[in-house]
C-alpha cells in the first residue's frame, strides 16, 4: 500500500525481503517481480524518475511511441500496488548493513521533515541518474523545452533529430564528442561550449572538417513556444536558429547512500554481474546506476533480473516448502 | 513495409544491415531499435512467438496485467513498420556466411512453397523455443488451456498457482525438480510423470516428506470449459481434480539454421556477451535462444543492445558523417 506519515509506522517493525531504493522503470518492474514471487517490499521514491521528465517513449516495445514517460511509471506503480507492495514518498538518507539486515534510515516530507528506519535483507539501488542541464540565470526556460525537442540522450533520440539542424550543448572536452555521433543522423550540427572549457586545436579541426559550427559566446536563454525549442539567443544578443538540441552535460548519480559500502565502479558506474548483484552480496543496482545503456527497458529487464535473482538467494536460505500462506498476510494488506 | 510473395523480389538485391529472424518481443524490440538508428532491418517471422500463447503478460511494466502477449506483438510490429521496417512471413531454411554478409535462404509460403534469397551484414537469432506439451491423442485437448491455467513458466505464473491444487506434467528425472520451486507458492502438488521415465527411490521419498502426491498413469485427456483446466482424467479413467497445471518437458530450440557455425553453447542456450553477441562477431543471439532468463522484458532489453552494439560497429566501419541523407531512402521506402 502506498505508506503515508500517519500509516508508516505500522511497517518500521517489519523486516521487508527487499527495500528498493528509487520508484522509476527499473525500481517498479523490480517491485512487480518481487511481489509475484511473494516477497515483501518497499519502493521508496524520492519522485520525478529520469523517464518522467520524457515526453515521448519511442522505443519501448509495445507501447504506442507517443506513451509519455510518466503514463509507464503511473501503470507500473498501480501494478505495483495492486499486487501488494509498499510504496513510500521519501528520500533515503543513509543505510547501515548490521550482517543480515540493512537499517535503511527515510527522510519522509520535504516540510517538517520526519525520519523513519525501516529493515530490509536486500536492497536494490534503482535511484538512477539525472541530466546535468545547461545553467542559465533562469533554469524555468531550460525546463520549458528538456524532454521535448531538447534532448539528453542521442540513443533514445537520435532519429527524432535527422537532418534537422541540432544545437549540442556541452560542458567538457569529453563531453564534445559527442557530435561525432550525432553526424550519423544529421550534418547540420553547431556545437555550444559556452566558454566552459577551452577548445582544443584538434578538435577545433576536426569539427571544421566536419562542417560543424562552434560557438563558445555564453547562451542567455533557449528560444521557442509551446515546448518546442527553436533557436538560442546569445550573451552577446546574437539568435542562432535550430530545430533540435541535444544536451551532454554528464549526469548527477543518486548514489549517495551506498558511498560507505566501497563497491566496485567502472568510472561512475557500478559494476554488476549478469544477475545485477554488485559487488556486496545483498546490493543489488539496476538502470542507469549501473554501467550499461540508459534505457527504460533494460532498466526494466534488469529489475527482473535482480528480483528473481534474490527469489533465488531466499529459496535457498528460507527452503521451498510452502511460503505462500506465511507470506500472504503481508502481501494482501 | 510487409513483405509480399509479389513485392519481396525488390529487396533480394537489397543488402540489409541486419536480418532478424523471429518476430517474438526481442526480434520487434531489436526492429524498433535498428530502424531508429537508420538501419535497414528485415524481420523474417515464422508467426506465433511463444508470447502470443500468453492470454496475459502479468510483469511487462507498462503494460495493464491482463494484456495478451499477442497485443505487445501487434503494437511491435506496427511500429516497427511505421519506422519503415521490412517485415517477411516466412522460415529460414539456411544461411551462408559470405565472409562480409550472409546470404539467407527463406522459404516463403506453406503451400507452394518459393525459396527466396536475402542478404545481411549482420543477423539476429530470435527465433526463441517453444514448449513440449503432454502428447495426448487428441492434442487440441491441450491447446484448450495452455497459456490459461495451464501454464508453461514457473517465474511468470508461480503467482497465479499460490495455494491452488496444481498438477505438474514432466517427462523426465530432472524436469521434476520444478515441482520444489513451485513449493515455494502452493503445497498441494501432484507431479505426473505419465510413465515416461522411471523415478527414483530417492525422488519418491523427497515427494512424500514434502507431502506432493505423484501419479505415473498416462492421461487420457484434460477436463475443464472455457479454457479452464479443472482436473484430467487418466488413461484408467480416475479422475483427479486440479485447480491450474504447470508443464516443464523441455524446449524445443529454434536454431536449426545456426548449426553449422558452431556457435559456443552452454547446454541448449547460446552463450552471448554483455551485448548479445554470440562467439561469431556478426551474429547475435536474444530472448530465449540464449543463456539467461526466459521473460518478454528481457527479450524485449536483449534487442536493444543487439541493435545498439550492431549500430556502433558499423558506425566505426562506415564512419559517422551524415549517414541519414544516404540511409533516409531505404528506411522510408
Amino acid at each position: 500500500m502506498k505508506l503515508t506519515k500517519q500509516t508508516l509506522t505500522e511497517r518500521t517493525e517489519h523486516i521487508y525481503d527487499v527495500i528498493v531504493v528509487g520508484g522509476g522503470a527499473g525500481g517498479l518492474s523490480a517491485g512487480i517481480y518481487l511481489q509475484r514471487y511473494l516477497l515483501s517490499s518497499l519502493i521508496i521514491d524520492k519522485g520525478k524518475a529520469r523517464s518522467f521528465w520524457m515526453q515521448e517513449l519511442h522505443n519501448y516495445l509495445g507501447l504506442p511511441p507517443d506513451t509519455p514517460g510518466r503514463s509507464l511509471l503511473r501503470q507500473g506503480k498501480e501494478h505495483f500496488l495492486s499486487l501488494g507492495g509498499d510504496l513510500l514518498d521519501g528520500y533515503v538518507e543513509e543505510i547501515l548493513d548490521e550482517g543480515e539486515t540493512f537499517a535503511v534510515r527515510v527522510k519522509v516530507g520535504r516540510h517538517d521533515s520526519s525520519y523513519h528506519p525501516f529493515r530490509t535483507k536486500y536492497l536494490i539501488a534503482a535511484s538512477g541518474i539525472i541530466d546535468y542541464l545547461p545553467n542559465l540565470d533562469h533554469m524555468r526556460n531550460v525546463y520549458d523545452y528538456a524532454g521535448y525537442n531538447l534532448h539528453v540522450c542521442l540513443i533514445c533520440d537520435g532519429y527524432e533529430m535527422v537532418d534537422k539542424k541540432v544545437g549540442v550543448f556541452v560542458n567538457s572536452l569529453s563531453s564534445a564528442e559527442v557530435v561525432f555521433s550525432l553526424g550519423w543522423f544529421t550534418p547540420h550540427i553547431t556545437l555550444f561550449t559556452q566558454g566552459l572549457f577551452e577548445v582544443t586545436d584538434e578538435l577545433r579541426q576536426k569539427l571544421q572538417e566536419h562542417g560543424y559550427e562552434l560557438v563558445e559566446t555564453p547562451i542567455k536563454q533557449f528560444l521557442g513556444e509551446d515546448h518546442q525549442m527553436s533557436g538560442v539567443e546569445l550573451e552577446n544578443g546574437q539568435v542562432i536558429q535550430l530545430e533540435a538540441g541535444l544536451i551532454s552535460m554528464g549526469s548527477k548519480y543518486h548514489d549517495d547512500y551506498l558511498e560507505k559500502f566501497n563497491l566496485e565502479k567502472q568510472g561512475e558506474n557500478l559494476v554488476t554481474d549478469r544477475m545485477a548483484r554488485t559487488s556486496h552480496p545483498r546490493i543489488f543496482a539496476i538502470g542507469d546506476l549501473k554501467v550499461g545503456l540508459n534505457q527504460v527497458v533494460i532498466a526494466a529487464a534488469d529489475g527482473a533480473l535482480a528480483a528473481t535473482q534474490i527469489w533465488r538467494d531466499l529459496r535457498r536460505t528460507i527452503g521451498a516448502k510452502h511460503q505462500a500462506k506465511t507470506l500472504q498476510p503481508t502481501s494482501t494488506t
